[in-house]
């Protein structure tokens, strides 16, 4: 994975305005997740986030328990960020959308949009996520139920 | 692993006041091991205790990362318990002493005692680990490098 | 909380086979719950429990976040522990059932059982629960409404 | 914060080929914070880097548990990203390098470094913080202490 790669990046504002929803996730904010200053620690946001593209998988009919158990291929992460606009604490209930998607030969960007109850954006984020096989850790192509799945939800 | 086998459980109290350290480790309550309420979240404790005993396996030269790898033998958890004398908070620093150490044939309990920088015990603790066979999953004899050292430091 | 009081404890094998179910929970095994040895990390399952618990507190009429927003009452941990039948894995589904209660005037145990889709049990866990004033720190009896619901699902 | 308001944001190369430290953490990666895949969660890293930034806040002679006791100011997240260069599994030894700090009026942007022990390069990220007062939650300055010593270090 030569960190020169070019490699798609949503802009924070692109991913805040959007509307879209690929994929979308309920989760509320758990007692054990909020830190010593009383909010959401932020690394547990990409939890949540992981949540998200855990159930994308599953609707694109490759869950991920079953994806590790075939050993066929892996999507490591090669990069994630997120910018927050807002603290969450306990007991708050939002909704985790995948917005955007980037489709790329062997890599995919997503994009996701954190939504309160009250419809405002607490945070946004994004992960990209680098396909190779398992057997020798070289890059191959993004499994087509996949494609097929983010097209055909970005349109 | 039949539930019904007989298992060795120390006293609470036998804990708290128990003096001797087969192995100590510092520790800083984190950050992120804080939950809503204000205090370390209870779980977060067992992770502490963990910390301990990787030290004792290293200690007795069979650190974790190696005896997985070697997938010979491993020593899932049967039982855990935690007794809480007071609440832990962000920036408490403590020490966890391996206290105590019962050794039957296939199976282990290490007893714990969680101690504050003024000499108070904050909790205790304890963990009965069961030998295996990584291959066929039935019990062995517990590692004699680990019977050894216990052994000796409990004399 | 002098550590010396009685304190009502169920045993594992009342737990195991117990059939009741005061409240129950569904839990996905998560991804990042699993450790480097492949199966749950052992101390991760009390954060399952302990979203059953806050179910029960829901279902009660005093949400969490509401009783930590009222600073009115509260009630840490005393003691807490647990016994493993078989490992857990990512994507395995269970029900965290909270099987069985035991009220006392300041004090609750709650019983769990955590059974798997064949309908096995895969673990047991207990949390004693002492109720305090936020205020003094004091032992305060048990809410009304924890006691009537827990009194009421027991018969 | 307007999610507007300019930021400043390394280059994942000018990380990955920073050599200067301002701080500097050494972490064994946990048992725990692996996930089912086999590797780090890759959550967990900002876990880690949070703890250099405690180590850089307590070498300015402002502990976090300190700063969160005085109720004066806090340094909530805008902004965090992080980019991973190969996989980091338990037992791995990591120094987290500060590498690179950026110091705007009332924001600080801190660089990472994560070099395992054949001195590659792991993992690169960045924090943005924003500085504000804990009463009316309104941007203040970066507090004096930390801007000198992220200045000294820095040449």
């Amino acid at each position: 994975m030569p960190s020169s790669a070019p490699m798609h990046r949503f802009e924070r504002q692109e991913l805040k305005e959007s509307h879209g929803s690929l994929f979308a996730d309920e989760v509320a904010i758990r007692f054990q997740d909020v830190d010593a200053a009383g909010s959401l620690f932020f690394a547990r946001l990409f939890d949540y986030l992981h949540g998200a593209y855990e159930g994308l998988l599953e609707s694109a009919g490759c869950p991920l328990p079953l994806v590790l158990a075939e050993k066929s291929w892996a999507a490591p992460l090669r990069h994630v960020e997120a910018d927050y606009f807002g603290p969450l604490t306990f007991g708050d209930r939002v909704v985790v959308h995948i917005a955007l998607a980037h489709v790329e030969e062997t890599e995919i960007t997503l994009g996701y949009r954190v939504v309160k109850e009250d419809e405002s954006v607490a945070a946004v984020g994004q992960t990209v996520h680098t396909f190779i096989d398992v057997g020798n850790r070289t890059r191959r192509p993004v499994p087509p139920e996949l494609t097929r799945l983010l097209t055909a939800l970005a349109n």
